[in-house]
């Protein structure tokens, strides 16, 4: 039986019960705060990171939804700040108002900095070992900081409109957006006490799916129609993507390409993660 | 002889090579993102966080350097992000251009967001144990996250054109000013190994003064020209502020009965502390 699905039943079931109580004389602050974590979507990030932890050390799942949460709202705060005015300025995220929209450009930005920094409250607070704690705080903001997410989203928002061979595009998705589902993965693998190499196999996975997924969403935002796709499309015609680099027919074998080599790695894990990841993920490899 | 100039001398050397190596096709993030840590300040935070270290454990002082940092880059994305133009939307700090101003808007933002989680990182790199990190990693995103200066901000942005009492105004600027300072010397508390009443009474030494100096702040804002101040005064006459609420006269009593407990509780810390602490800063006292 897969036991995932309750897994990630109760995961959101905490998450909505961990909205952080401000002693404050007014609410403003703490409804923004929240209300882009409780607007869910699909909680990718935690996903990976509790697969792993089910796969090799089960018995540490309770103790892995702090560090999930950690994740989840680091990745919330990028999303906060992803749709400010200066960067998408997108006036809905996830079929809601974006939180500027909603509580204005100031508390957004505040909102997102207060979740930056959270996170890693989060996870000093953790029911975990000093050293375990220490490592989980370098990957996140190690890949989710200047040498990931952020640096990604910086060179992303600079190269906007000029033309970028495909090994600076490549670069930069491998920062914006890979290298937080790399962590993800990392951090399970952490938490599960994995061997160096484990956790350096799971690193790269995690690498390749980010890339995968970023030239998979390039292609539906070509190919499908809103509607389909579940979120605006044909955004992406004068910017920097796999299919105006490498067309449509390039950027499917590339994808196929990275699926492929994806299946093969989980393969290499144990039975247990191949059989969760598989279940997880792999409807995403057809399109 | 006094020889805490020739630390915060080190200290000021040590920062100019701490700027982050991001391994980048292009210097634009990079750049942006140090310009504000080497622009100066008077590195109040850190020297703090340093005189504790040298009054309790002197030998720990090198060690000291990384957290110093960690906490001067976390009140320097505070910095940058309060000078974009949907905060105090200025155009100058510390007689140089604000970053959003020479950099952009979306870059300010970014190189925010990237210091803010790269004060953690840090944290984790620093040559201490585990224990002493988290520690060390709960304290700063206390104090700079959501319970503290990040809320007090929100508030104090919030109700900018609301005339508020006594005691939220007290409790915006315990928020947005005092609790990073009150951290600042509990940091050096946890570096210095000091028992948990020494922490304590740092902590609230700290809050203390970070009031005492938001009213002095407000003083010189109505009392000083712009060339007295050595920044530009006349700001608040609108603003909610001590001397609005209280009067020069009920700001200036305040800020007295302040120093004058903040002086005597120096004396409650070991001798060193209070003849470093008293050299730091009972000059501020006079005004």
């Amino acid at each position: 039986m897969n036991l995932m699905p309750l897994v990630f039943d109760r995961f959101e079931h905490y998450v909505k019960n961990q909205a952080p109580k401000v002693a404050s004389f007014h609410p403003h602050f703490e409804d923004a705060l929240w209300e882009m974590v409780l607007n869910g979507g699909k909680r990718f990030r935690p996903q990976l990171l509790l697969s792993i932890v089910a796969s090799y050390k089960p018995k540490m799942l309770e103790k892995a939804f702090a560090p999930a949460l950690a994740l989840e709202i680091l990745h919330t705060y990028s999303l906060i700040h992803d749709d400010l005015p200066a960067m998408d300025d997108a006036p809905l995220r996830r079929g809601c108002q974006t939180l500027h929209t909603k509580y204005g450009e100031t508390s957004a930005i505040l909102a997102g900095d207060g979740l930056n920094t959270h996170a890693f409250y989060l996870l000093t607070k953790a029911k975990l070992k000093p050293k375990t704690k220490v490592k989980l705080i370098q990957c996140l903001s190690y890949n989710g900081g200047i040498y990931g997410m952020v640096l990604g989203q910086a060179l992303d928002c600079y190269f906007e409109h000029q033309k970028l061979p495909l090994k600076q595009l490549r670069f930069i998705h491998l920062n914006k957006t890979a290298k937080l589902i790399a962590a993800s993965l990392q951090m399970g693998g952490i938490l599960a006490d994995c061997d160096k190499k484990t956790r350096k196999s799971l690193y790269k996975l995690g690498l390749d799916l980010g890339l995968f997924f970023q030239i998979r969403d390039d292609i539906i935002d070509t190919t499908q129609s809103e509607q389909e796709a579940g979120k605006p499309t044909q955004q992406d015609t004068d910017k920097n993507s796999y299919v105006n680099l490498l067309g449509l027919e390039g950027a499917k074998k590339e994808a196929k390409n990275l699926s492929d080599s994806i299946l093969t790695q989980f393969k290499t894990l144990n039975p247990k993660a191949n059989k969760i990841l598989n279940e997880l993920l792999s409807h995403y490899f057809i399109f």
